[in-house]
């Protein structure tokens, strides 16, 4: 029996016990070490590299001298996966060694599924060619992937640089192959990482989350305002713009590829990775959005019968979406629905697996558009409402998104209002989340009546004294203070008449839009088994304000559930899961869109709903 | 029971007896004129179009002002699928409306297919959008032919164009579609033909033929000089010059580009047709001239192991190929076997349909490279030979290809040698089936001797005195005039000692090769059941000639026979019918590569066969 030898690992300070001769990556397992090892330890990648700190291990092989610089092995550089241990070793794993194991950083509808991406990384050691091996530069490679591709197909750019590839790395090469299609050959010692970008194209925000595509783990993100918004708060604005101006469509275009390439940008920058290595993106977003970003006329969206150019999934090159990316790579459009039920919609009923549920659900997603979307157990509705940008901050006076320093949430503390904020920053102004609790509470507590007005008289003579000294102005001037100077570090933020007038627009068309899509499958609301709410508020919103103002039906609280960006989660799933985007492709095709403003009723139920309950 | 009215075609003069009230179009039909209707009579496509010349036909429908000039619509301009039959009429069918009956132009081997093409051109009416029929635009084309694309794929720049093509076009449009990705939507009015291209790009000549994808009719033909000929004769030259000079392959490239655009547009010319026409081109050639259109290193194909960078199919697009065609449209290249064994015997062998005999059967192409296919019955074996390009007229002293004015022919006539030329013109140097008659008949009279040495000494003098007379010079540089003064209008056209060498090492390498094949696989020369002689050099080649030469083992002349540029006919096979293409894929995948280099009997049969019989 061989002798046991003990290793530690730093900085973690695991350690095993494990028979002389093992393997550092092995030890590395038996200690709970998670080391990168995307070459299986192949000796290909170079990726484990460690650092031995005391201790011996065997000797240096040809595939480390390849890998590390003489300097680098004089120092104690070498690979997990090629040196043994010989005796008592102490072993340094540098971070970029270590597979990260936090808890993915992205969207909570992100769900367990298969690592199954259409884009792979394979690493190859293949035989040098012979008289009594004559296979094509393209074969050999392809041979030994044949089992899942029986015809790899490749574009010229990678053809052309490939001889040279495969003899300048002594064979041995990193595969970054696209269903069947070969994307890229590195030499494996010069291959870094295989990621992909998933982008949610928001009319106000654009969020972008980077994916490591070996490991399904979401490795960064980034969030901007979407810098159409000097254009146009919202879709209708920017197609008058790009219908009016001679180049409006391409500028609209190209401001927006600005701020989504800067967020791929910045989102790689805090992991060190290069542009080159990003081999997909995926894109959800609106129809107007996506038809933006494609460059695709967005003009027929705002006239009767609002028609679209394309609702079909889309796949076009980095170079043609003008995607600062891997020139090879694929970008893939999310299918659309209807004119104002875009990928964005799709990527929530992806995320929220809708359609694979027993029971009724109801999905809310609330951007600077409404889209609605109700599963009655057999047919797919959705729908969409001009609910206005209130949600998304915009239009209410002292209005932002879900940033540091909003006021995401409104309580009653000691007969007086409280706030919190965002990141406990000092307030700044008010989100949608905060706009919807501080209007709950202010109904509860009378400050507001039910037909939205401040309270006048007598009602407002019955008010706390500490709430009552928050309101100021008259009639259509009036406000209640929110944040004083201390809780703002000088100024106020306040919540005005006309804010208020804006919410009941926003959550009269949503609610309206929810109540016609109920009757249309005739079901009542306590049929519903979950309510879900999307949307960038929908990270903060407070199910009871919903549940109080009437943005939602009278349900139980406990089945209203806040899902944050789940249009961004479905982009993912489709990048990391070729299973669920044949989903996506699969909803987006039996969706049935309601066409409301058809309906005379639309308009009746939206005046009743304008008011509070 | 309707009136009958008489109908006579221009300026065919056929005529039929029809009923009152029927379509001009369906009278065609039964007076037997093919007239051309590509949208099949919707209306659509104003192909029709044809003047009544006298009598009355129906009113004039709104498909009519459409498609027609009010100016020639009262010069009897008319839809011949709109308009009525009132009573006798007399109408002229003009070029454009007539579908061209002749026999293809094109390469013999082109068997009768199913048409069925890759590219393929839907004439539509599509509904206008309603808020009772919100499609996309996309979602309106492609449920018009979703019975066989159920999933229809667009690029960017044809879903661009869409929205504006449709609304301009009253929904009446014009589709290309290449398998289940939209080509190209015009609208229908402004719609002309749907063409293909397929080339044959020879070391030495570069052939295009011009196919309509409607019909499956070879429309227009051209071919030239391969313009890398001023960087070297044979494919190792132009490989040394690829490697040598920096810009090398680069400029072989832009050449071959050249050419081939270049005769695109002589052979559309001929047809009045244009660029935009041409929706998929299909491409054969051998190993290295697909390397080099495709912009490929080809360095490695000229050292052992002589391995090319890929064999397999590849698609690439009009842009990337840098063709003269519609931009959206596909270039396919076959795929090659080997080093160098090209497209260009892919298109041999589905041309010639081997693989699907029961009998053992031997190809031959004869281009400056010799390829040889031996189907065993069971087996598919391939091999090269560097022939040298004598059979393609190239370093034979006045060789030429086989063009206007090249000796074809060669016999005996009155005891003298006689010549034809092709087309007839005075002769102005010898082709390769004029240099293999030439040297059969030399053999034959004496002339010459199984060593391939002019006759001296008592052989040459029991010469018919006509003969001997043409006999000049001494030693190696004896020479026999074919052609005298008078044959050429000035000059004399001979066949030197050096020139029958030359034959001599290109039919012993051809010919050594045949041997090793058939060894291989333990068959006789009287196993085989056919012979193909293909090549430019097929179209003229009398198997006789090549028998007794010995460039073909000993075999009854009947299973001998020229099949001229089988390539070129697999390439247009490919372009129009898919299975065809299929099958060039399937037969490439099933060849045996055999590197006869290896064998050291090749050398020993090679010596053995530089004699003649």
């Amino acid at each position: 029996m061989p002798k046991l030898v003990n290793i530690t690992f730093q900085p973690g300070g695991q350690s095993a016990q494990v028979p002389h001769g093992t393997l550092i990556s092995e030890a590395a397992q038996t200690a709970g070490v998670n080391l990168a090892t995307p070459c299986g330890g192949k000796g290909l990648c170079g990726r484990c590299q460690v650092i031995i700190k005391s201790g011996q291990v065997g000797e240096i092989t040809d595939s480390e001298r390849r890998h590390i610089s003489p300097e680098q092995l004089a120092q104690g550089a070498r690979l997990a996966c090629q040196a043994p241990v010989a005796n008592e070793v102490v072993v340094e794993v540098p971070l970029i060694a270590q597979v990260v194991a936090e808890k993915a950083l992205g969207p909570e509808m992100v769900r367990a599924v298969d690592l199954e991406p259409f884009v792979r990384r394979d690493w190859l050691e293949v035989p040098e060619p012979s008289l009594s091996d004559q296979r094509s530069d393209v074969r050999r490679i392809a041979d030994a992937v044949a089992d899942r591709c029986p015809q790899l197909t490749a574009g010229l750019a990678v053809l052309r640089e490939l001889p040279a590839t495969l003899r300048a790395s002594d064979y041995q090469v990193a595969m970054t192959t696209r269903g069947c299609e070969l994307v890229s050959v590195q030499p494996a010692a010069a291959a870094r990482q295989c990621l992909g970008a998933a982008v949610d194209i928001g009319t106000s925000t654009v969020a972008v989350y980077i994916i490591d595509l070996e490991t399904g783990q979401q490795l960064a993100s980034a969030a901007a305002g979407n810098s159409q918004v000097q254009y146009g708060l919202d879709v209708i604005s920017r197609i008058d713009y790009a219908n009016i101006y001679n180049e409006g469509q391409a500028q609209l275009r190209s401001v927006v590829l600005e701020t989504i390439n800067a967020l791929i940008g910045e989102a790689l920058e805090q992991i060190g990775a290069d542009q080159r290595e990003v081999f997909e993106v995926t894109v959800v977003g609106n129809t107007c959005m996506h038809h933006l970003f494609l460059g695709l006329d967005p003009q027929h969206l705002a006239q009767s019968p609002y028609v679209p150019v394309t609702t079909e999934p889309v796949n076009l090159s980095a170079a043609e979406a003008r995607l600062d990316i891997h020139p090879q790579a694929n970008v893939f459009c999310l299918p659309c629905i209807a004119g104002f039920v875009g990928a964005d919609t799709v990527g929530v009923i992806t995320a929220s697996e809708m359609t694979r549920r027993q029971r009724p659900a109801l999905a809310v997603d609330i951007g600077t558009n409404g889209e609605i979307v109700l599963w009655s157990g057999e047919r797919l509705l959705v729908a969409s409402c001009a609910a206005g940008p209130a949600f998304e901050g915009a239009q209410i006076q002292q209005g932002m998104r879900g940033a540091p320093g909003a006021i995401d949430h409104v309580y009653v503390s000691n007969g007086d209002l409280a706030i919190t904020t965002i990141d406990n920053q000092p307030a700044v102004g008010i989100c949608g989340s905060g706009l919807l609790d501080a209007v709950a509470v202010l109904l509860d507590l009378g400050v507001v009546d039910n037909s939205g007005r401040f309270a006048d008289g007598e009602a407002s003579s019955a008010l706390p004294k500490a709430v009552a000294d928050r309101v100021q102005g008259k009639g259509n001037q009036q406000r209640i203070i929110l944040a004083n100077d201390e809780q703002t570090g000088g100024g106020l933020v306040a919540l005005t008449q006309r804010d208020i007038r804006e919410l009941q627009l926003a959550k009269g068309a949503i609610r309206a839009t929810i109540d016609m899509l109920l009757g249309y499958v005739d079901l009542e609301p306590k049929d519903l088994d979950e309510v879900l709410i999307a949307g960038a508020f929908g990270n903060y919103i407070q199910p009871a304000s919903a549940l109080r103002v009437g943005l939602l039906p009278q349900l139980p609280l406990k089945k209203v559930k806040g899902v944050g960006n789940a249009a961004g989660a479905g982009a993912i799933l489709a990048l990391i899961c070729q299973a669920e985007r044949v989903y996506a492709c699969q909803v987006a095709k039996s969706a049935e869109h309601i066409e409301l403003f058809r309906e005379s009723e639309f308009q009746n139920i939206f005046a009743e709903q304008m008011l509070f309950p």
